[in-house]
């Protein structure tokens, strides 16, 4: 087992009433003017940004907004944030909606105080050392955004998908009242499900395989989302289903289920390409590639990935072949993917299959021309992701 | 499902090489002059407060130094602390050691800045609002205090035992090595297992019964903790067991466990009356009186218990009765505390049956003389908390 660090400050407020604390909360962590950052209309719709405002307007605050964002976050709003933030001297930001909306908050935070360009911190050209304080009232239960240290951006400029990590800019609060995912597409509800898995398997498909605490702990997030996944998508309404998914989505990802491996986030790498080029959502590009990721590496640890076949998905253990168990929990996988409407493949994805170009392309990108190596469980090459996507091609 | 609050702040460096970052971490904070409060002559022995001076001197901060907190801290040594902090300057305070170390540590952080006397906020005559802020260096993996927003302290005055919550005074950070568990004797490794278990279990037996994530994660401590306790009874140096036993500790009392539900805390405001009147090892009072705590309320809802039976306790389930097997995971409870050393009644505990005085008395401080019930799973009352102590009599 690894050393570690565990730093999740981010104050939850988780429920039904949740929401009438907005206020009180953003002046407990020092708000005075608030950008109001959202996404589409339909937080406009359903009343949620309305109740916002009137929480602020109870406190005593002044705010401004900022909607638009959308999945997969540009930097060009990013950069029209930072813009309207200096202008109107904003000095808390809440994030109205999902990851997307949660990262992009993120990258205007330390934007507003950078003198360069804020993209620089996506490449690392440039480390915030300061932010302004930001906090979230979550809408999708998917990216744990809300909890975690990073922060992904799409620089349209090239179609380059970016991360940025960095435990300043974590949210200060997070409210989240799971009634406002009832409207939750079945679509979106099921990448949600895929990409908070995926954030719980990146960690736990590691060769550090003596945290056992980190390990049930992950098997039972794993197995709860997967349960829950089925009830939600047939009764939409739910309310103690969703409750358990947009409670998973956090811990999923605020590295409770990191303590003591090594996180791989090979796949992640892997679809961020996928959702560069081809703009498709993040869990379903997650989905259509995991399976043949797990294929390529799994020789490397199989016990592990049979540990994951029994523990989770339920498989019976064949006593006399750890591999067989494997591969039978990596079908078991996809089959749960198909069950809830997701692909397990680049054609199911994008209608269509890659073409070698666009795989040598984005096998070419996600290393940096065989700079560097992606994950950790089996570090891949160049070659060995492009095996992967035409793996995922058929 | 209970809407919830999560907050646990603290930072945590865990693992072999995590004292190396004492003096990094106390600078992070704030420290300028730092109290180092600690017990017994274990933590000078062992060589780590010479280690944790040495931090600090390497990080340019100031120290003074107060130790002698025994178990069960006595507000005498909190008041003294109190006194030394302001004579002296200090402005963060070290915990390094166990619960008692850090619950002394916390009592001091809120008395230093107050007017009136530290006991005020304990009989709730006082709230605090501000304090010094804190953090600790964890040697014994039981109290889960180095997460969690409580401190328990004893008047001698009076053999009162009473705590006191508030998230002011939660450890900014917590270094854990569990190799600085290595030496702990059996009977306080048992005591800190069960200790760990109670705080979850206190958690667990709830009305609140369809949060099956918090459930999960809970019988993923629980079970992993009952398998740790008997590997480092065996062999104390154990790294992984001892590692799993003291992440356990933590986020078993950081509210991980209660996410959804409503806590009981019955068995914890029972045995504070057993060690303030006896002044025995909490976690030896808990398994003394759980199981008859246990048998006087799982009637309320004998499902809970059963299901503890079953996914923690790995009872076989008996279809026909859930009743049955409710009692029968009761008992397989006890049976582990004593397979681990642990008392599971009070002769075991103090060596004699308690006298029908003491139990009238403890009864009736427990309640405040009947002006106020303990516990929610069923609330108790002076003559069902008697009925316990006697059910553990025998």
């Amino acid at each position: 087992m690894k050393d570690f660090k565990y730093y999740a400050p981010t104050e939850v407020a988780f429920g039904r009433d949740s929401e009438e604390r907005i206020g009180e909360l953003a002046l407990k962590y020092g708000a005075h003017k608030v950008l109001v950052h959202y996404g589409g209309s339909s937080a406009v719709r359903s009343g949620l940004i309305d109740k916002v405002y009137g929480q602020l307007q109870k406190a005593g605050l002044a705010y401004v907004s900022l909607g638009g964002v959308v999945p997969n976050p540009r930097v060009s709003k990013v950069r029209e944030g930072i813009e309207l933030c200096r202008r109107e001297g904003v000095d808390f930001i809440l994030a109205v909606g999902g990851g997307s909306v949660i990262d992009s908050a993120k990258a205007i935070s330390v934007g507003v105080p950078y003198d360069g360009d804020v993209w620089d911190f996506y490449t690392r050209k440039a480390y915030a050392s300061v932010c302004l304080p930001l906090a979230t009232v979550l809408t999708i239960p998917a990216a744990g955004s809300e909890m975690s240290d990073g922060s992904v951006i799409t620089n349209e400029d090239g179609n380059l998908k970016k991360d940025y990590c960095t435990d300043i800019f974590r949210c200060k609060f997070a409210v989240m009242n799971p009634e406002r995912t009832f409207t939750l597409p079945p679509f979106q509800t099921a990448c949600g499900v895929v990409d908070m898995m995926m954030h719980t398997m990146e960690r736990y498909f590691s060769h550090d395989d003596d945290m056992v605490l980190t390990d049930a702990v992950a098997e039972s997030i794993l197995r709860t989302v997967m349960d829950c996944a089925f009830k939600v998508l047939r009764d939409p309404q739910d309310y103690v289903a969703r409750a358990q998914l947009m409670w998973a989505g956090s811990i999923a990802h605020n590295d409770l289920t990191g303590c003591g491996t090594t996180g791989d986030w090979g796949t992640h790498m892997i679809e961020h390409e996928l959702s560069g080029m081809f703009d498709v959502a993040h869990g379903a590009g997650l989905a259509a590639v995991w399976g043949s990721w797990a294929r390529n590496v799994y020789m490397l640890l199989p016990s592990r990935f049979a540990r994951f076949a029994v523990n989770v998905m339920g498989v019976t253990n064949d006593f006399t072949s750890v591999e067989k168990t494997a591969l039978a929990g990596i079908e078991a996988a996809e089959r749960f993917f198909h069950a809830i409407g997701m692909p397990v493949s680049i054609p199911e994805l994008i209608g269509r299959p890659a073409t070698e170009e666009e795989i040598l392309k984005m096998a070419d990108t996600c290393t940096g021309g065989d700079s560097h190596s992606v994950g950790v469980f089996k570090p891949l090459w160049s070659a060995d992701i492009a095996a992967i996507y035409r793996a995922a091609n058929g």
